[in-house]
């Protein structure tokens, strides 16, 4: 089996005030392909601390990724004891020295001659270019380990180790390697995870051999489809078929995949659709109004919100009935549809949302609970309010309302419009 | 000098599911009481990889930190790898066996028979007490070298490391630390950073030796004292001598320390004072009203918000005049003013504050650019608004307008009420 281990360099890691997020990012790329981490280190950035572990790494590991310590000072020890590690000797190497040059120019700076030190790569190494930044990558082999630098400056660092290193080693290491990961998330919302597994049914018919995990969150049920495979194709493959296999089971409670954010994707509908909403909260407190304003582009389709926390702005500003507030209550059904219902009316939208609830951690009954929430839409034609039970915890109950209601608005805009 | 090593157990680190947040709490705890780390190491959970770092640990570091691999079943390697290095035998723990089982007692579960491991400790070692959880620490000396392990459960991790490691590391090597060091935050908000160091002056008769670090956020300009001392004591009375005098200069800026929230900040204001509060929000979208209920109790003195984000919505719900919309324009002071009478009229409430702007990353002008925020207030006997720049990105323009809200509600409700 090919195994890999990472060396991360720098003192602010050691002394507690960055967190080792690289290293988490690389072990995963580096599982994904089948050569996992078996070993990460953190040392100081001394010759003797990097040559102790470039011994280990040349004796025991396939691969070894090492990032930080490859800046143009003379703290940074990486390239120089790269080079006395491995009796090579350093070059200039003209398409990175014009490529750090050019950094330069296109922000109007002098480059400061110290960064010529930047081109200068070890002569017997190959090149990984960094587009984001001044100093390249060097990958280096000695009896058919393979002993990568990388820049610790994360941005950098990610876009090498996805478009550069991980394609090289995949080519390197065709023949032993064993296999490939890929995952792929399912966003669905608006439906719970027992009702969920209920509608998918027997599993193994769709997934093989493959793995399928229910993950419930504040925004809905993920379902996380895990595969195996020999090649990046083969594992692509799977992971269409399982997609295309779900959605024909769930598809109406799918609203998107791995990083979507469901406030975009009810926007593009309302935008699509040329519709405008307008929203209520209560115990919402304004937080699907922000999300809805977060998105770029959002008051093409946003007209606004009224958030009636009190009881007597519900009545004043809202203008739901006193009759109804004083028989039903301001968290019940009947006063989420008027607020529904009138939110669109004072805004003059095409739809009106709305939420009513006891966010907690107090004022909740034994009749009404805390965690109890209604939320509410009317278009015109068609009005209707949900009611949901979110638990005791008054940030969770806000999010899971809020993404509820993005759930129940996405599914409305699909059917009915 | 005294230097101490991390050693991290645990397969998901490795396979970059989780990052390794535990090493940087821990380095930067040590780091504070003068025996810093120089080495972390992340290992699989196999007794071969921890015998090897045990091994170096017990040559070259003062301290070393295991946490992860100590539940109770036989993945767990950790235990049983320290009584086999250093030759010892297991014994059951009275006080810890007790305290497994009201673990179990309060969550009315029957305790499972292999928890009767977790109380099973080294002989030869101290206990160090789990509050949080069914696995204590152990603290075992060798050669005037400690080795120590703990949970790898952040939460459980931290509060030992607080309560109990640090403070019995600083007593056992008292003679030997050299340093101790402590920070403190000093929260600042509605004044710029440059402003606000004109205000403190010369640092050096402040300060004296110490650091003071100017830390513009999104929340307002941060200032992190930073003490070195020879004894707890010592740090603790130079932040607060440091403090006061700060204090003495700045005090109306100064909204909190640490992790104090402005949100809570002016709640307990407003609720101090018996003061309600309404808000008209345009380019904040909601999120002053999303922050203010994000706090239990704040129906106490929120009544509600108005966010009018088209400008039919500013002249139609709100009742700014469409007059002084088509003179002045939706982002101008006398927009801003009329929504802050207004929303304050609406609710009925002490106070209201308005908020209206260009968030972006459109809809600029050369007059009116993105990122132009002006801030209003009105409490019935005054009413003002002021002008803000905050930059092109939409989402750090919604927070730098909310919180600058706070700000300027806070220093109001400090002057006049």
């Amino acid at each position: 089996m090919l195994i890999s281990k990472i060396i991360t360099i720098g003192d602010e890691i050691l002394i507690g005030q960055v967190t080792n997020t690289n290293a988490s990012f690389i072990s995963e790329k580096l599982y994904s392909i089948g050569i996992p981490v078996s070993r990460v280190v953190t040392i100081e950035d001394t010759e003797e601390a990097l040559i102790n572990e470039l011994d280990d790494s040349v004796k025991n590991f396939n691969v070894t990724i090492i990032t930080g310590g490859l800046g143009p000072t003379h703290d940074d020890v990486t390239k120089p004891t790269l080079v006395k590690y491995f009796k090579d000797e350093l070059i200039s190497d003209e398409k990175v020295l014009e490529h750090v040059k050019s950094i330069f120019k296109n922000r109007n700076v002098e480059m400061p001659p110290v960064n010529y030190q930047q081109a200068m790569v070890p002569k017997n190494s190959k090149v990984i270019f960094n587009v984001n930044g001044t100093a390249p990558g060097i990958w280096i082999e000695k009896n058919n380990k393979v002993i990568i630098a990388l820049p610790g400056v994360p941005f950098e660092m990610k876009e090498m180790m996805k478009s550069k290193v991980i394609p090289m080693l995949a080519e390197k290491f065709s023949d032993d390697i064993k296999y490939v990961l890929k995952s792929k998330t399912i966003l669905t919302t608006g439906i719970g995870e027992s009702n969920l597994a209920e509608l998918i049914g027997d599993v193994k018919p769709i997934i093989g051999n493959n793995k399928l995990a229910f993950l419930p969150s504040l925004y809905g049920v993920r379902l996380r489809i895990d595969v195996k495979g020999e090649s990046i194709n083969d594992t692509n493959n799977k992971i269409e078929e399982i997609e295309n296999k779900l959605r024909a089971k769930i598809d109406e409670y799918i609203f998107g995949t791995d990083e979507d954010l469901p406030e975009k994707i009810v926007g593009d509908l309302l935008l699509q659709k040329n519709l405008t909403l307008a929203v209520a909260e209560s115990c919402t407190g304004g937080l699907i109004s922000s999300k809805i304003t977060d998105i770029s582009g959002s008051s093409k389709y946003f007209l606004g919100e009224i958030c009636s926390y009190s009881n007597n702005s519900k009545f004043n500003i809202l203008g739901v009935k006193e009759d109804t507030l004083k028989k039903y209550g301001a968290v019940s059904e009947e006063t989420a549809l008027e607020m529904a219902i009138n939110v669109r009316q004072k805004f003059n939208a095409d739809i009106g949302i709305s939420t009513t609830g006891i966010a907690g951690p107090t004022g909740g009954t034994n009749e009404k609970p805390v965690g109890l929430v209604w939320v509410g839409l009317s278009d015109g034609s068609r009005t209707f309010a949900m009611k949901f039970m979110f638990g005791n915890n008054r940030e969770r109950t806000k999010i899971r309302a809020t993404y509820m209601a993005f759930g129940i608005l996405r599914n409305h805009l699909k059917i009915f419009y």
